[in-house]
């Protein structure tokens, strides 16, 4: 998607080889109008699958959830990153472990959300190393739900994010595949063609 | 807001005299075309400011300052919980107390993303005990910003928030305002006037 490579060259931030802050339009300040723009693109890519709700993460992979969402006309989903009190009905889980915060987290899904029914499209603001995602695949197939795929916006195509999820069997469409980074300078790849493997 | 009472009626599990549960269409599982209609109506009762950029805290905020984002066509911000790795420089923050998760956590802003030249407006979920939208109007008036107000989906009237921020000037408006609730039942009251004082 140009549009946010061009974006990620003017904006972003690289910190070191594997930390790339994008947060002045995407994860803390959003631009909303590129946002929508997002969603229409992952809705276009999804277009054969049929769609009954998108599943995200708290909080960075709201905003993308939303925007498919509006793309889609369905709801959606978020997980959350810790039990609350007014949480108190059965939950799907699955551990997390985020490198970026080096911290294992329970991630939580009420059971009431997803189930056999629902035809589920995954998205996140990031792949990297895949804990994230691999967890969310993890619980659409614990509630028996049917899978469409996972959406990334950013994709590092360096990290073992997109191999682990598509060991799992899962078809992946990132946004912005960046191939090599460093502090000064970024390299994008074009999207990589989804290998589906047979299951054995 | 009709809508949003008559869901609130429908779907709200009340699960004591102080905790409703909504998230099967706002705060977990979101109903994408409900949130984008909270967002015009806050649009149109903030229409006559001028509104430069909207702020919330995440999670459960963001698809709210999502939607009135799209209203206005203008960015939002979310307030961070803990301050990550990838937020390295100066951060605007204030202490917040959550009374559901009965613990204090820090609210944070880049100081990228908040400045004297912004005109904002502040929503949230929820307005109970205002802890955290009074942290927010603190980091708005710090960062010199001008505060438009602050939009609430539910207010539960019989909580001392609104008091609060009217104590400090602020303009409140919120969607749904429950004078009273209790297992099985529940009351809304007419959308209550603002009250601007003079600064003293």
């Amino acid at each position: 998607m140009k549009v946010l490579e061009d974006r990620i060259r003017e904006e972003g931030l690289i910190l070191s080889d594997t930390v790339l802050k994008v947060d002045s339009f995407l994860n803390h300040q959003v631009d909303t109008a590129l946002a929508l723009e997002i969603g229409r693109e992952f809705a276009r890519r999804f277009a054969d699958k049929p769609i009954t709700k998108v599943l995200t993460i708290e909080a960075s992979g709201i905003q993308f959830a939303m925007a498919v969402g509006i793309a889609l006309q369905v709801p959606f989903v978020y997980a959350k990153k810790k039990k609350a009190v007014t949480q108190s009905e059965q939950v799907y889980s699955a551990s997390v472990h985020s490198f970026t915060r080096q911290e294992t987290y329970q991630v939580t899904i009420s059971k009431n959300y997803l189930g056999p029914e629902d035809k589920v499209l995954i998205v996140d603001d990031f792949l990297a190393t895949g804990a994230a995602l691999v967890g969310l695949v993890q619980i659409v197939s614990e509630a028996g739900a049917e899978l469409a795929g996972v959406g990334c916006v950013i994709e590092k195509g360096f990290q073992e994010g997109r191999g682990l999820l598509e060991q799992m069997n899962v078809s992946v469409e990132s946004l912005a595949t960046i191939s090599k980074m460093a502090p000064g300078e970024i390299y994008f790849q074009e999207p990589a063609k989804v290998l589906v493997k047979e299951t054995v």
